[in-house]
Parts: C-alpha cells; sequence; structure tokens
C-alpha cells in the first residue's frame, strides 16, 4: 500500500462541506429546548453530546456511499444525521460508570459527569429514538423501510449491542484474536457498515429503486472492514497516542486490563492488521463504476490518523 | 359512570385471544440465542424481561383500533410487539440503580438483579432497537413510515423520555398538579397515544390509505386520557394496592420521597381523577363508527383493576 497525496487537499475540502452540512442538519433536528421547562434538562444533555464535534465519519460514509450510488449527497443527509445519532448514544451509554466508566470524551467531559447519570442514560435513549424519527423524516427517499431495516439491525444486539455483550462477557475470561474481532465486528464495523448500506438506499434513483446486490454486498464489506482497521487502530492510539491530540484519556484499555489488539498482538502486528483491513477496505470498492477517489484517500487517512 | 358485566366474559376471551397472539410473535421476534457464545447473554436478558408477561395492555390497544379501522386485528401484530418491546426497554432502565432503583419487576427480579447494570443497560438498548428493526419487518402495511415516526416521537425526547426528565427534575423541586400532569402525559400516556395510533395506521386498508383526521386525533385523545388514568391509578395502588397481586412493591413512592397524586391530593381525589380520564377516553371513542365495546369494557376495567 503507497501513501497518497494528489488530490488530498480536495479531499479535506470535501470532508469539510459534508462535516458542515452535517452539524447544519444536525443542529436543526435537536434545536435548543424552546422553553426552559423540566423536560428541557435531557435536550441540552442531549444537544451537549450529539454537537460536541467528533470526526463525524460514519455520516461522510453515507454522504459518499450515496453520492457513489448515483444521486446528489445532500440527499444522504437524514440517514447521515440518523447514524451519528446512534454512535453518539452508543458513547454516552459506553461512557457510564457500570459501563467504560469514562470521564472524557470528545475533548470535553462524559454526558454523565456533566448531567448526571439518570440523565445520561435517558440522553442516550432519545438519541436512539430521535435517530429512527430521523429516518422516517427523510424526505425524497425510495425506501426507507430498508433504511430503518439496516440501522435496527447493525446497531441491536445482532450488532453493535451483541459487540459490547462480548466486550462485557469477556471481562476476566481468556481473550483470544477470533473473540476480539467478533468483538469489533459488533461494536465497531456493524455501525460503519449500516452507514455505508444506508448511502446506498439513500442514493438508489427512483428509476433505478434496487441498487444492484453486488454493490450492497461489496458495501456492506467495505464497511466490515473499515470498522475493524479503525477500532485497531483505536487500539493503537490507545496505546500509544497524544491524549490531547486525541480528545480522551489513553491507556484506557490497559488500566481497566481490558485486552485488545495490542495488549494481545503488541502494537507493531496490530498496525499491520490495520493495513490489512485496509486494503480489504479497498478491494471492495472496486465494484462500483464511479469515482471511488474520495472513499479511497479518507479510508487511507484513517490508517495513519493520530487521533 | 356505572359499571357494566354484560359481555365481560367476551372481553376477556378476547383479551387472552390477543394475549397469546402477541406472546407466540414476540417469541418468534426474539428467539433463543442460537449458541451459547459470549453475545447470547444480552439476548438472555431482553428474553427475561421481554417474556415475563405482563398485562400486554398497549399491544391490545393496537390490535383493538387495528380492527376498529377496519382490518383484521392480526395485522397489528407486529406493531403491537414494538410497542411492548419499547414498553419493556422502559421499564428495564427505569429500575435501574440511578432511576428507581427497583428490584422487582412483573413479579420477578428487575433483570439488572439477575444480569447486571450493564447487562440491562444494553438490554434496554437492544430492545428500543429492535422493536424499530420490528417495524420495518411488518408485512403488508400501507405506511409504515408512519408508525416509525409516531412511535418514536411518542418514545422519544418529547415524548417518554421527556416524561422520565420531568420526574428526575421534579425531584426536591415544589411539586404540582400541572406538574405531574406534564410528566404523566410523557411517561406514560404518550407510549399508549402511540400505541392506539399505530393501531389505525396498521388498519388503515389499500384501498383507504389516510384515516380520517378525525380518528387519528381520537385515537390519540382517547390514549392520553387512558394514559393519565391508568397512571393515577398505579399511584393509588402503589399507596394501597397488594403487592402480591401487582408482582411488585409497593409504597415506593413514598418511600422515595417521590411526589404522585396520592402523595399529592389524596386517594380518594386521585380515584376521582381516574374516573375523570375514564370518562374522557370513553368519549373519544365516539369518533369511530364501529364496535366499541371491547375498548371501553377494557376502559372501564382498568379504573378498578387492583393489579
Amino acid at each position: 500500500m503507497t501513501e497518497r497525496t494528489e488530490g488530498a487537499a480536495s479531499m479535506a475540502e470535501l470532508c469539510e462541506t459534508y462535516r458542515e452540512a452535517v452539524e447544519e442538519l444536525l443542529e436543526k433536528l435537536l434545536p435548543p429546548p424552546e422553553q426552559d421547562g423540566p423536560a428541557a434538562r435531557v435536550t441540552e444533555a442531549m444537544r451537549y453530546s450529539l454537537l460536541a464535534g467528533g470526526k463525524r465519519l460514519r455520516p461522510m460514509l453515507v454522504l459518499a456511499f450515496c453520492a457513489l450510488c448515483g444521486r446528489e449527497w445532500q440527499q444522504g443527509l437524514y440517514y447521515a444525521c440518523a447514524v451519528e445519532m446512534v454512535h453518539t448514544y452508543s458513547l454516552i451509554h459506553d461512557d457510564l460508570p457500570c459501563m467504560d466508566d469514562d470521564d472524557l470524551r470528545r475533548g470535553r467531559a462524559a454526558c454523565h459527569k456533566v448531567y448526571g447519570e439518570a440523565m445520561a442514560l435517558l440522553a442516550g435513549d432519545g438519541l436512539l429514538t430521535l435517530a429512527f424519527e430521523t429516518i422516517s423524516r427523510c424526505p425524497n427517499v425510495v425506501h426507507d423501510f430498508l433504511a430503518v431495516r439496516t440501522l435496527a439491525r447493525c446497531a441491536g444486539y445482532r450488532g453493535m449491542v451483541g459487540g459490547q455483550c462480548v466486550d462485557l462477557t469477556a471481562d476476566g475470561g481468556e481473550v483470544t484474536a477470533s473473540l476480539l474481532e467478533q468483538m469489533d465486528r459488533g461494536k465497531t464495523s456493524a455501525l460503519i457498515e449500516a452507514a455505508c448500506l444506508m448511502g446506498c438506499y439513500a442514493g438508489a434513483t427512483p428509476t433505478h429503486t434496487r441498487t444492484g446486490k453486488k454493490r450492497l454486498t461489496a458495501a456492506a464489506r467495505y464497511g466490515q472492514a473499515l470498522g475493524l482497521a479503525f477500532q485497531i487502530r483505536d487500539d493503537v492510539l490507545d496505546a500509544l497516542g497524544d491524549p490531547e491530540k486525541l480528545g480522551k484519556n489513553t491507556g484506557m484499555d490497559s488500566a481497566h486490563q481490558k485486552r485488545n489488539y495490542v495488549t494481545l498482538l503488541g502494537a507493531d502486528a496490530a498496525q499491520e492488521l490495520v493495513e490489512k483491513y485496509t486494503q480489504e477496505a479497498l478491494d471492495a470498492l472496486g465494484a462500483f463504476p464511479r469515482n471511488t477517489e474520495f472513499l479511497r484517500e479518507l479510508t487511507l487517512s484513517l490508517v495513519r490518523r493520530e487521533s
């Protein structure tokens, strides 16, 4: 795999365009509470976590796959925001004391450190719910029930929630590379897969309502592989990264005696896996006839990211 | 309001028919884990709470409104199960130590007492997610995006989650009857309203895709009023009821110094409110031309229920 620099500026520009559009719609979909009543607090907590920035990787994938499938990327914005809401809810619940018990997230205090555990629990519940409402409000879609089904399948007990369960039950027992893979495919890859598939659904044109099965399979394969590469890179950064750049505490996994790819295989072997899965993701993009340059560059930039 | 006894047997029979059909589909929608792997535990926790019986009031309302709108009640089964999943998730999260901290639910140990807090949190998340997947898998529906939107709106921060937030922020401050109403409309009425509306959507026939606006308004009004009557009856039972019949601890509200209608107004005045809202619910049923006898009897049976 070689590093690509040509066109990097335009990738960064497109990322910025996508990010701004997502931020703008998120703000609209969850406006500040109209009055400071007793129900306002949970909306504030939801906004605190949802509008805290972050890479917005998943929304970008929705938009990129939407464009790849033949419609304007703007058509994917509602689905992009829905996926980000699910991602944010999972972070809030994951940071709770009964889960990973983490105080710092996206460069600021975790939701429960500011609003308390009960309100953070509700804020997560509210965001997960709002994600599905957002899909149902998306204008001009051909088949939103497929988007609902895909997001729910990937976020649920056979996907992200299942991966969290593997993580919990793995604590204390023997941890193998295959168990880690099962965990990461659930915890991380599933939602990234959902983002790619939802982009394909948003990008399906009315005259051509079924995106080819081959392309959906490729999008799912890309998402799974990218998710693993992304998560293992996270493990590497947790061990070796700079807390300031990352906006979160590092060394958390070893502090909590959690096994990950780095503690199991060492940082070098873990980074090799990152490269392997990145290549697998790039290969999957071959199924798309249109310009995949943006996605290729985005993928490569993630392998060597420092935050 | 007079007590009705005629036809009570047939109401009980229809309840049983509905309940059996719901139990059967719930079991199918969340089958036991295929193998005893590390991801199985959360499925077990979800099943533990979802298949623990309960009145299944919300599913019955879905089915009854479905029949009222012109299709066979069976057509409402997927939506009925979806609403019950949302209800069960809310009970699991509500029982957690950081929320109401309750040990007993539906006659047995609360989910977190059996599976631990983290797994109970995930089980709730998984059920909320599965609810939307269930809607998206419902066969033969005319407009499932309306069902998704309604369930999400009623369950989210402007509905059930908002009501929970009012409950949390009200602790410690002055509690008025109007604040209690706002709380109960969110915590309880919103999901019951969703059940009634989803029944109408499931019951809309393909040739007549829009259930009249007047009927939808009436269904929502019925659900709101029934929800208040139901919740205030709950408060009365919490103060005066029999823990064995109820399958949960009583006196919890006063033990936690939570204000409710009974602690604020006394049991007699609270029961009067139950009757008032029940009458409002019965009045709303007037908008439906078909046989509303089942719903009328069900409504009345709830006012005087002991469990």
